[in-house]
């Protein structure tokens, strides 16, 4: 027996050719490419495409998939009616893991038992992607305003999956820098090796469950403070904060209290996360477009970046992709608490591919255990214990 | 980094105090406590506090903790109304995992960030348990009745656990076997050390994800086809064997073609599945207890084992679980597709019993993977791809 690492702490559990990581240089690629080089150029359609398919689209096949995302837009009406059920207090989280698992049951997907069931073919894969990829940014969407009293707005088929998102979230005309910003997130937040959600993804995906079950368990870990959590709780930090000359006094006491500062460190990463350094480009490049004056919350950010890398850098903890997705999607006028879900509308362009490679070569995820209970003893009965 | 195992067979994924299975012996243990034991002698109440808490509880606590089970049986009306929306064609387990889903909304459970959150607390986990496990009986039973479009009944205060589960399905007062068979199939599901769903929850639970979540992201991973979905299966295989005379011939076909034969074999098992055995003479009691001819099921059943056995048992392929239990369901009129539902309902208490030692202890789960992709590339504008 391999010897028992917590957390399976450098045990490697699946091959993959999806995205790697070199956390010495920082460094993050999906399918070879740099991430940098995806968030100035790819959209996330195509790096959607990317992921699944492993190689970037051509025009026609871009155009297609594009097509069928927009034509997917639309949930049925009783989708509607399921999340007119929910508490509007309820977390978006646990809305969008209660309606990813409903959809299994509104647009059922194939047994995947064996190769003929025709699992592995593009189409279906395409097709499972879409619809749920589609109808996550939809429910999403919807329960701002469901959430809210209101009944939400419509899709609309001419727009990218980035403008129509932020248009149904809204109910405004998107905003191209806006739009543009939404989609580098969606880019960022697609994939990102196996992490603690996209592992969920994968075991779930190990007994042939639906690949709606599949995105449902991955919400669900995803949603854990430990991980996707992250940027709602950076955001909150940062409004506790005040002011950036509050900054070093809060990062001392956090370190004296051996406590957690929000959005700093990553098991990958011993340097600056790749994702941190872009969207702090996006915050200074909407700060400046709006020519704001500085920006409190943006201000305090950079302060305790600072203060916690002078007092941690050596360590190799670094800003990681929460310390500056809460900032930017409060910018844009989007509530803390569903930073996380859009978020998992992202990653799950990340969980699928996954699920397709775990499908291509499945063995059923059964580690064991290092049982250190009882020995064996025999059942007392009840008038008999004390 | 350690070596890569497919499905990480063999390699230690936690420490647990909570079962353990000898498989060349054929023997389970449930805190110490033989299977056999607890069939015989425990409900699953009992059980269920056994398994969370290590220890048989004293006749007051298990009077308390089953008084709180009978409390909590009715849920919130927007559960049912949730549950109205859902397509009557859907499977169970999709309901299943859509209602545990939505039960965070409902009830919300605690921040567990912290051992100032209380998290570890007896009560709160008590109360958790008591709230996920008398809500998933309710609602499984509840779509019994809405899938149909029917009301379903009130729960009942005055009826155990098993009692009262039967009698939400079937709208009839229970019968005292029926029951007792109920209770103890309850027992027999209750947990299985780190199996696939189990092993799900545990990664689920290391993000801090509520435990709705993590309960919700179990159901999924058991839905799949070669983990909890085999019981269904089973029943279906034998309906289409349809007789004990073509019970060899079946078998001798799927292992020629190398296709599996449902509720045959066990990762962990090299004998017969204890479980199967108890399972085995509570469908003889059955039989017995209704003079009832000989059962063609069971016959094709006990046919298809000894076929299985001759051929595959010096392979340490034998029955498990799932073999008996299908067939005991289906005696006792539940429909073949509601059996992976109520191994869910009884498989909860193991859940949240690792939910809870995954507390104790926790490091969030994030394996390695082995990269077996394209180096790094630079991106392709669109225009050049061929």
């Amino acid at each position: 027996m391999s010897e028992y690492l917590p957390g399976l702490a450098g045990v490697p559990a699946t091959k993959s050719n999806i995205s790697d990581i070199d956390g010495e240089k920082g460094v993050l690629y999906y399918r070879g490419y740099p991430i940098e080089q995806l968030a100035e150029n790819s959209s996330f359609e195509e790096t959607t495409m990317l992921l699944l398919d492993g190689e970037l689209p051509t025009a026609d096949a871009l155009s297609e998939f594009s097509q069928q995302l927009r034509d997917n837009r639309w949930v049925k009406y009783h989708i509607k009616e399921l999340m007119k059920t929910l508490p509007a207090t309820g977390h978006p989280m646990d809305m969008l893991q209660t309606a990813a698992a409903s959809l299994s049951m509104f647009y059922p997907a194939k047994d995947c038992l064996t190769s003929q069931d025709g699992c592995e073919d593009i189409n279906y894969v395409h097709n499972m992607t879409v619809k749920i990829i589609a109808s996550l940014a939809t429910v999403v969407a919807m329960w701002e305003h469901l959430r809210n009293g209101y009944e939400p707005p419509d899709p609309r088929a001419d727009l990218s999956h980035a403008e129509n998102f932020l248009y149904m979230f809204t109910r405004k005309e998107p905003d191209p820098l806006l739009a543009h910003i939404m989609d580098v997130c969606l880019i960022l937040h697609a994939e990102h090796t196996i992490n603690a959600s996209t592992f969920s993804a994968l075991v779930t995906s190990s007994t042939l469950a639906s690949p709606y079950s599949v995105i449902a368990a991955a919400i669900g870990t995803l949603s854990g403070p430990l991980h996707g959590g992250a940027n709602q709780r950076v955001l909150e930090m940062l409004r506790e904060i005040g002011s950036p000359e509050r900054a070093e006094a809060y990062v001392e006491e956090k370190l004296a209290n051996k406590q957690v500062i929000w959005g700093m460190g990553h098991r990958e990463y011993k340097t600056k996360d790749p994702r941190a350094t872009i969207l702090q480009g996006l915050v200074s490049k909407l700060m400046a477009s709006r020519g704001a004056a500085a920006n409190p919350l943006l201000e305090t950010a950079l302060a305790v970046e600072k203060a916690a890398e002078e007092r941690l850098g050596h360590k190799g903890v670094y800003a990681n992709v929460d310390f500056y997705s809460g900032i930017l999607y409060n910018e844009m006028g989007i509530p803390a608490d569903q930073f996380t879900a859009i978020f998992a509308m992202a990653r799950a362009a990340g969980w699928l591919s996954h699920w397709r490679e775990q499908l291509g070569d499945n063995r059923i995820f059964r580690p064991t255990q290092v049982y250190t209970g009882k020995p064996p003893r025999d059942y007392i009965p009840l008038e008999k214990r004390s």
